[in-house]
């Protein structure tokens, strides 16, 4: 671990693999990390205990997991990963060749996929931004990258770009000038095969992670919608084998 | 009521003087408007029934509470408004005979109060974009105004540009192109006179709205806060009596 740097930062993590990833990077940059992970009435609940298991096996002292309400029931809603909405399987427009196999960011066909939720990363953002104040952060990190960006508008560059301007503006630092945040996205331009690598060099323990949006009762990974596909595609780019278990592959 | 237009918009509504005005001049303007009011925490939750009563009054249809936990239990708070810190009474660098008599917007002395709560306009707007993508509107409205900044940042003319840049770029319609946001901020640049005058001159019942920061059991305001201060000022500035309670004058 690099000493280098003892400030303190907010990583969102959502248990998945970029979100890991993301916290280890963090973790290795020497930062003091405080985690974020959201409770907002997602299916595949399964990803909050792995964001704890991965929070834990990274050391990370204060994790805090945030209760909001995203689904239909609370006026929100809309997509598949909060309300009774199919989630896609083996989704045709998913253009996993082109855009991992070649390694060359792009995401897919310019569609909004079913699985979006509704100014999900803004929301979230904006607690961390919160959090970032509480905690005397200026650096908060985001594992948003644009293979995953999958037809998603807030996993985009420019966005984060957007969203770290707004932070400077929207906060008390900005009148008092005690400091200028930073949104880090460190894998926005990595393909999921070199996030995967990134990971297991700074020795994440994929096993914990959680990637599927409609998983079996007891966890097993469904193996067919977007994120198990870009995940399985991404080991695959990897060489190495995904240790997580599936139900039907 | 003006029927121009039946654009359905969200309205972030606290029940306030400010708030209450910016709903009225939505509706005035014909928007279909859905309000949106935050229970996150605060101690002066008088203001979420205030909202209730208000938005009833003005005839609107979908009123949601949106429930979040900024307090200092859940990682937030910080602020006199959330914990168990006192609110600030006769505040002397509130600037109000300048701001506020001469009709001069230009807030206080660049100190950060401590009813300062850590990003919290940048979090209700996160929430009015997601409601805004499910009800398909476009158009946001807050009632922030320069006045009323009293030192906080996230009430500025260029934090309000800053989101909408973001909103933007943040949701489907990004990608989609099928419509572009405007974050409406009628009051930025009256005085909290003018302000009144405006509600009363579009029917808005005061004596429903809701100010003070730290009520008496009863809901009577305390009149020395920076909230009830400012309202008061207000209030005389345009020449009508507060309908309000007030618990000593």
């Amino acid at each position: 671990m690099n000493e280098r740097n003892s400030k303190p930062a907010v990583v969102l993590l959502s248990g998945g693999v970029d979100s890991a990833t993301t916290l280890a990077i963090a973790v290795h940059q020497g930062y003091r990390c405080h985690a974020l992970t959201f409770d907002y009435g997602q299916r595949h609940r399964f990803e909050i205990s792995a964001a704890k298991k991965v929070a834990h096996a990274l050391g990370i002292v204060n994790h805090r997991i945030v209760k909001i309400d995203l689904t239909g029931a609370a006026g929100f809603g809309k997509s598949a990963l909060t309300d009774q909405i199919d989630v896609p399987k083996d989704r045709r427009s998913l253009q996993l060749g082109r855009s991992l196999l070649e390694d060359a960011p792009g995401g897919t066909s310019g569609e909004i996929p079913i699985t979006y939720v509704p100014a999900r990363n803004t929301i979230f953002l904006s607690f961390a931004l919160a959090f970032s104040e509480v905690v005397g952060a200026f650096d908060i990190f985001i594992g948003v990258n644009i293979v995953d960006f999958s037809g998603y508008p807030d996993c985009r560059g420019e966005y984060i770009e957007a969203f770290e301007r707004l932070a400077n503006l929207a906060t008390a630092a900005a009148i008092t000038g005690k400091g200028k945040f930073r949104i880090h996205a460190p894998l926005l331009k990595m393909s999921k095969g070199e996030i995967i690598r990134k990971g297991l060099s700074l020795g994440v323990d994929f096993s914990l992670t959680h990637s599927c949006y409609d998983p079996a009762p007891n966890g097993d990974a469904c193996g067919k919608c977007d994120a198990c596909r870009i995940r399985l595609a991404g080991f695959a780019q990897a060489g190495v084998e995904d240790p997580i278990r599936y139900r039907s592959r």
